[in-house]
């Protein structure tokens, strides 16, 4: 019984390193762009996610159960729900532009194959209450501007842009009826996912086989884009995102590694989703607010971000971030569970005087000899080691052992935390 | 549709910095002791708990549903078995002593009442692989860092550390059956709780009233905690703590303060329950192993924390990360959804290259009126405000506006870096 449940995953140390780099780098950039942390929990009501999407797609795809309350709760399969649901609640209180990120696990209820796991980390960033296409312009520059913090070049990687809307009114104009466009949609999304000659047939029956050119408020934003040093976009019709939610452009960022086809992070604009969670329409405008609040978003998930470092060897070997491993040199017939060491003491005094200079130190404890000590502390990844005993207390020195490298330098105790100090 | 479900919070920014700032104390606390953060999912195989509780807790205390693979899945209702799973899952790879941490949400499936929640918060640290008196000095260290980092003074809170082998023995002493044990712990635990004449009469008839006195090892391990500065602990022989798992020495830190008569983290040593997730005796034997692997850790909750924190004054208040909100100075007769602004244009670039030299910046948007995106910034909680338009432009200058005393000052742009520097 060591086995983690079934299509989730166990973050040991080496592996909860990846996430944090990978996390600080989301962080960086999207507080860079004035975003403010916020998050909720993992239990939302059904009913969030009903009022929005079918009953069927709800049951299938999520983790959803009864509590002892007869409520029912679902496990959040994606944060914007939520994070439309906050902004309904606070509304009022709320300035705007309003800019929220959060990086937290979703799950799905579905049954693990490659590459599919029932739980992952995400970054969702959004800003609410901006209309215009600069709230457009500067969501891609966030996306844009993490995926650069992670190490990306330009050529990396490619921004395609979509728009939504574009389709719609080409399918009005066409005389498509309205009821026939979420299937439309979803074949559109459904690109290189099914037999091609299939897809384009059940378009074509639909209705659904339109050419879609260029707008020019695309064409507008890709410029600004440009401006902005961001080159790399591209207009592709076939970007439509598979949720309903999303009413304008829309956008991926994708691999431009043959090897690893896949987007990284997606996103785009939904003005109404928010307005669904408010009051009725004459309570809102009594409360003295309207029925909508325009929204724009992506959500960047942490297993497409991690294949993506990998393909291009941007996942930098992360070290522990502990400095120094101490270990009291054994001395034979004292046991400690009997009587506390005297050089334990010193040591652990050492070891904090260390740790208030800015220090991290880990403290040997338990092996009967120094070579365990050693390899313990190699095991770990801890890069340097020294030995503690009544040498080192008389002469307040540190034999200090690199364990890679295998070099030794003797240094004063009170010149220790400047040996390491290029490391912190 | 906005209110989060029973017994769980939302974390709005200005919650979630309050969560931060916790976190961030313990995360650096723990870290100079060389502890490693380590995560898991919060879905675990419900055999995880039933092997070590009783199924009828296990049904009460959390929630666990079956999953359509007909699994029994429990959402975690603490961390500590997960970590035993981990640490027996790879024993042979990883150095010993063993310092792991992690910060995470655990869940209880109970009915919401005042300061009971369904999920929490919570750090644990634990060391693995150190059998001695000096893991045990270390890990009541940690703690006491932790609440340090705080910002505490050590007249904020009362170290009380307990002696669960000590009561073993003293019932075997006298001969109490076995069996009684877990029943005379769970009412030494529960002082306090229940009315004192029902638990001493309950106590006396199993044989449990006994006088229990600070031991040895116990007193000396207040003498070396002492010699590390850590002076306010005493001897407390209710402290058993609640889960069956702990051995020997156990401690909680509690609020000296009578208005919050809580402690606000505990733990202790736990020698037997990784083993248990181990192979059976003899594989475990073969893979080089034996069974056992000495543990001793901490849990500290973000609720009690908090309610700690509040009552001694000590959470500070935490402004927006973000530095300055520019706003740009809205012209008649221009629509940003037709035509984007050269002026926006300029403005996105100025504040990209604020934001390459380290600062958090964000761009006003929507707003027709000044005033407007003044209020907005206020309750954003971003202290600087600067508006943007032709002047600004062409003197490459940005007056920058206090949003807190009102006050002005006209900064070069490249300048304007420098002037928040101090607050970086």
């Amino acid at each position: 019984m060591t086995q983690p449940y079934k299509g989730v995953r166990d973050f040991y140390p080496e592996d909860q390193r990846v996430q944090t780099h990978i996390f600080s780098a989301m962080r960086r950039a999207v507080e860079s762009f004035g975003y403010e942390e916020m998050n909720a929990s993992i239990l939302e009501p059904t009913e969030l996610y009903l009022s929005k999407t079918s009953e069927e797609i709800v049951n299938e795809q999520t983790y959803t159960f009864t509590d002892r309350g007869d409520r029912s709760v679902t496990l959040r399969p994606e944060m914007t729900p939520t994070v439309a649901r906050m902004v309904a609640q606070k509304k009022r209180e709320l300035g705007f532009p309003l800019r929220w990120y959060s990086i937290q696990n979703l799950f799905r209820y579905e049954r693990p194959q490659r590459g599919r796991l029932r739980e992952h980390w995400q970054l969702n960033a959004d800003i609410f209450g901006a209309s215009g296409m600069d709230a457009e312009v500067e969501i891609i520059a966030v996306a844009y501007d993490v995926v650069r913090e992670l190490g990306a070049h330009n050529g990396d990687f490619l921004i395609k842009i979509g728009s939504k809307n574009t389709v719609t009114k080409t399918l009005i104009e066409r005389r498509v009826p309205v009821e026939r466009h979420r299937e439309i949609f979803s074949l559109i999304d459904r690109k290189g996912k099914i037999p091609e000659p299939e897809r384009m047939k059940r378009l074509a029956e639909l209705g659904g086989d339109i050419e879609i050119t260029e707008s020019a408020d695309i064409q507008e934003m890709r410029r600004v884009l440009a401006e902005l040093g961001i080159e790399n976009t591209v207009f592709d019709p076939d970007i439509v995102r598979g949720f309903d939610y999303y009413t304008g452009m829309v956008f991926e960022i994708f691999d431009s590694d043959p090897k690893n086809p896949r987007a990284l992070l997606g996103g785009g604009r939904y003005d109404n989703l928010v307005g669904q969670y408010l009051p009725a329409p004459n309570a809102a405008r009594q409360a003295g607010g309207g029925g909508k609040i325009p929204a724009v978003g992506f959500g960047m998930g942490d297993v497409t971000t991690r294949d993506f470092l990998e393909t291009h060897s941007l996942l930098p070997a992360i070290e522990s971030q502990t400095h120094l491993y101490i270990a009291p040199i054994p001395e034979d017939g004292i046991d400690v569970n009997v009587q506390f060491q005297e050089k334990m003491e010193n040591l652990m005094q050492t070891a904090d005087k260390l740790r208030k200079q800015g220090m991290n130190v880990a403290v040997g404890m338990n092996h009967k000899k120094i070579a365990d000590h050693i390899k313990a502390a190699s095991k770990l990844g801890i890069p340097y080691f020294a030995a503690y005993g009544a040498d080192e207390i008389s002469s307040e020195k540190l034999k200090i052992k690199n364990l890679v490298t295998g070099e030794e330098k003797t240094v004063p105790l009170d010149a220790v935390p400047d040996f390491f100090a290029p490391r912190r």
